[in-house]
């Protein structure tokens, strides 16, 4: 068999997310109908990180087992003609046959997408959260930089969250400018469920001058999620990239 | 009674174009239910110009006549809380009492977005026609400028086409490139229905070298809608811009 390794990109918008469900599309669901009718065997993939519903994707991993001899740029042509014009297979790609796309992803980068406007363009509306009160850059800037480092995130959870481990290494959380424009980029070897979005929904809080840019530290040693932010809406937030060691 | 004058941005997908219609959901539809709903009064617009269905606007203008006296920047947050995501209103102006949204237009600018790429990315495809065959970008070129001037554009019109005078005033027309996108860019004072979407069906057969550049003063002078090349699809093509005199 061979182990195929796949980016892929998607606008979450229609989706219930990445992972595969019975009864809603899925990210996965289409992946795995177009590359079965595809490949005429059925198919199983691998994403690297499970994105929430609405979440979007410039740069998902999966990786599926095949017996299929088609070149993969031959595959890449093929998969696309079949998927709905909201998800393309972006690269096909050889892996080795160890090769597990969640396993051995190293880190994963986020950004979530900000606009400060009173109208914002139906263009890009889907793609961000729209905010029209003033916020504190700044105050955001540190405050995301508190949050860099190998720390106990379980404020940023889920109480109902099953994971035991709940410390992730941030190797980046940065607050970029451009315009009306604000982006928040992270970086780190895990997420954990609603991490991301609860992460802004907190900046938020610090860039609308209800929370110290200092009280990120409070938060994350109360180890609780209600010492947290709300959830900031999935629109705003893509899977940007997933890296992993080279030539892998 | 005032005379406001609205610019409007939409994603032209979901729409039947422009031009209300009974039965099929249009941009100027939406647009006049939101109004009348949120002014408690019946009203009609007039539009600079009817987009096909399926083509975007970046500043679409549209003027109508009302009793209300509620502030412009009201009304602008109001229209939008009643419109669907995908079409907005970027400005709400007073007019003079005489302004007419499409007779007063002095020009109106065009542009159409091609990819040339295996995979496009679904963030840009509802937006780009996608080409993977190679493109004569420098014939293009040269062709397109062969459009600038005082023109009799017959043939880039549909043979029922029922308005008398098919010359129209083009004062830019040229291709565009950045990176994978070619944009062409299109200015005049008028446009014969598919008219863009004729010129550029037309450059790409010069791209792809089953034209020569030349041969477009050979179709301008046909007068004959079969001498050009076919209608390019709609989702590329974006109404940029209308220009009036200053002060409108």
């Amino acid at each position: 068999m061979r182990n195929l390794k796949i980016v892929v990109a998607y606008v979450g918008t229609r989706y219930a997310g990445w992972q595969i469900q019975p009864k809603s599309p899925t990210v996965q669901g289409v992946l795995e109908a177009a590359l079965s009718r595809t490949l005429g065997e059925a198919v199983r993939i691998a994403g690297a990180g499970r994105t929430d519903a609405g979440v979007h994707a410039h740069g998902q991993v999966a990786n599926f087992a095949t017996a299929t001899r088609m070149p993969a740029a031959g595959l890449l042509r093929a998969i696309n003609t079949r998927l709905p014009e909201d998800v393309r297979v972006l690269r096909v790609e050889e892996a080795k046959e160890s090769f597990h796309a969640r396993a051995d992803a190293l880190s994963k980068e986020y950004r979530y997408r900000i606009v400060r406007a009173e109208v914002v363009s139906p263009f890009i509306a889907p793609f961000v959260l729209t905010v029209r009160t003033p916020l504190d850059l700044e105050a955001m800037r540190r405050a995301a930089r508190r949050l860099i480092g190998r720390l106990d995130f379980t404020s940023f959870c889920p109480t109902q969250c099953r994971v035991n481990d709940k410390v992730r290494d941030l190797v980046a959380s940065e607050i970029l400018e451009a315009g009306d424009e604000i982006e928040y980029r992270v970086r780190a070897d895990g997420f954990l469920h609603h991490m991301v979005r609860t992460i802004v929904g907190t900046l938020l809080l610090v860039g609308r001058g209800r929370l110290a840019a200092d009280g990120i530290a409070a938060i994350l040693e109360a180890r609780d999620r209600r010492a947290a932010g709300p959830v900031a809406p999935a629109r705003g937030l893509v899977l940007e990239r997933v890296f992993y060691e080279e030539g892998t």
